[in-house]
């Protein structure tokens, strides 16, 4: 066993408060990682808050998570203690479905097993993440940090980065297609990077003027204030793709209206009912899209580390105290975040139960 | 000129009477047509009624138009009078745009002409539709019909049938590929049969009970009553296609929940709200689409017609004198008919006004 510290939920209505715990013993196909930092998705918020119904308690949220190997099972071949390595929204599936064998274990057909919150598929015991001095995961969902990436800044590749590339990865997003992103948030701002690299011509979209700089100084190509009807009107049906970031309920029709016959609008933020309702006719009349997508492959994320690393790509990232997690939350939810938290894992030191 | 019978709806809320009009001259890219058939669609219900709020009156309707050619312009190569052919729901479109020369003048950058009730490109007065014992259209937008297809039961493959056929061809169904087919009217016993044409294992789903002899007889695989939990739960994430052809608003996540990861649900029969609101999480944790889809181009409709000729596909219709069509669309409106009404245009010899 490896004793753990960590913060943790303890209920849905208190906040995260240091947590002591044990990782299991590595096994044969383990890799046993110390944790150095660890992004913090909104998905964390909602999971500790049980926004979703399925929170067990105490919990430790994290899926952002990057460290060093520290030991291996003894049929572990790819890494060895000393290794750079990340985790990301996935610890395990069951590896042998259509889905797991296309590479895309996140739609495995038995249910992938979440970093945090979901029973291990061994043992049966909680999995908790990455706000954590350490972690134990099978070696298949272990991913190699490249050569000189940058550590702390490429933790949010792990879900946001991933997020976001996959969708353009498999709709095949390339030079000579416009691109609009919808959204200027951790998942947003990376979309923008990653349209970018793939050679899209990216506008974002955000309904405030105060965003428009700082979409271009994220290398938006160009900018729609969507609140402006008239700037909407002017970019009707010339997008091939949207890739909708905001995880609140929104009106789809207007960027419905803003993609070209065989348009496709992506949702990879919004979880809840789509309300305002979609016309019909908009995707009748111009044979639209409207698609879904979650996170990405095992594969995919490597090749998206490996390319973040060529090409420079990094999330824009505020260092995080852990013990200053929950007031973190608080300016999650105010928006108040350029773009995402990470926690550097050294603050937890001597500060767990 | 050309002097036309035709019936014609005057107002909203009257029935069709008969109507007498001139046709134009053929220009020299026109095709003149004696009309012998033409099929009766929702759409023609619809519009005679100004349930779309665009009706001009008087509007002759029909778009599922089979005739003979009386005469062409100068410069037609490809007709010759005595030809058999067909108009379907567009009889005009830009021909220059990126959608005209992908050939699917249906998503034209400026809007096809619609074969009734919209205005001719060329002089701006209102088409008129096959409710009429001529028609006249330009070259590029008629159909040959092909040797040996019956002609009665092919009208309504012009509209029904190229709108389930196109998103067919469009999405690759084939052998291997498992099709939902939800709604069993005109639209959805074409779409059983031309899916079960491309090779996909088809699975009707309806309401009733009493539809499932019916679906089997048209070819269908299986049949899932929808309105039986057990069987909805039954073919959970089981399918890679539905061809939604139902008009009318409905709950699509029981359908979703039918589909695998990648799945694909098609809308060609809504152009209303969707109501109840999808599920964005039924799209986002399977990577699932919902798209739309509209009749199909006019290449695809002469492929679509030589595939029917060929392999003895054909749409199941009851013959209509034209002076019952009042009554026609009153039992179109309980769908009292099984599948498709075609008017026999004989019957309008002598009664027009």
């Amino acid at each position: 066993m490896i004793q753990a510290k960590s913060f943790a939920a303890f209920a849905a209505d208190k906040p995260l408060a240091p947590f002591s715990f044990e990782r299991r013993a590595p096994r044969p196909d383990d890799v046993a990682i110390e944790i150095l930092y660890c992004g913090v998705c909104h998905s964390d918020l909602h999971f500790a808050r049980n926004d979703w119904g399925m929170s067990q308690y105490p919990v430790v949220p994290g899926h952002e998570i990057v460290g060093r190997v520290t030991g291996v099972g003894e049929k572990v071949s790819r890494f060895k203690a000393g290794d750079l390595v990340g985790v990301g929204c996935m610890v395990d599936s069951c590896r042998s479905c259509a889905a797991c064998n296309d590479g895309v274990e996140q739609y495995c057909l038995e249910g992938f097993t979440m970093t945090y919150g979901g029973p291990d598929r061994v043992d049966g015991t909680l999995t908790q993440g990455g706000y954590s001095d350490s972690i134990v995961v099978s070696e298949h969902f272990v991913l190699k940090m490249p050569d000189g990436i940058d550590l702390a800044s490429a933790a949010p590749i792990l879900c946001a980065g991933i997020t976001t590339y996959s969708p353009l990865k498999h709709y095949g997003v390339k030079s000579g297609h416009k691109l609009g992103v919808i959204g200027m948030g951790g998942l947003g701002h990376m979309g923008v990077k990653l349209a970018k690299a793939l050679g899209a011509e990216v506008t974002v979209f955000t309904r405030s003027n105060a965003k428009v700089e700082e979409a271009k100084r994220n290398g938006a190509d160009h900018v729609v204030v969507s609140s402006d009807p008239a700037q909407m009107d002017a970019v009707a049906a010339s997008f091939d793709f949207m890739l909708d970031t905001v995880p609140v309920q929104h009106d789809l029709n207007p960027y419905l209206n803003a993609l070209k016959y065989d348009g496709t609008h992506i949702l990879v933020g919004l979880l809840e009912p789509i309300e305002p309702a979609i016309e019909a006719f908009n995707l009748v009349f111009k044979r639209r899209v409207v698609a879904g997508s979650l996170i990405g492959g095992i594969a995919e994320t490597q090749e998206l580390l490996d390319l973040c690393a060529e090409q420079g790509i990094t999330c824009d990232v505020e260092m995080l105290d852990i013990n200053d997690i929950n007031q973190g939350f608080e300016r999650m939810e105010k928006g108040d975040v350029r773009y995402r938290f990470v926690i550097d894992m050294a603050t937890l030191k001597g500060d767990a139960a």
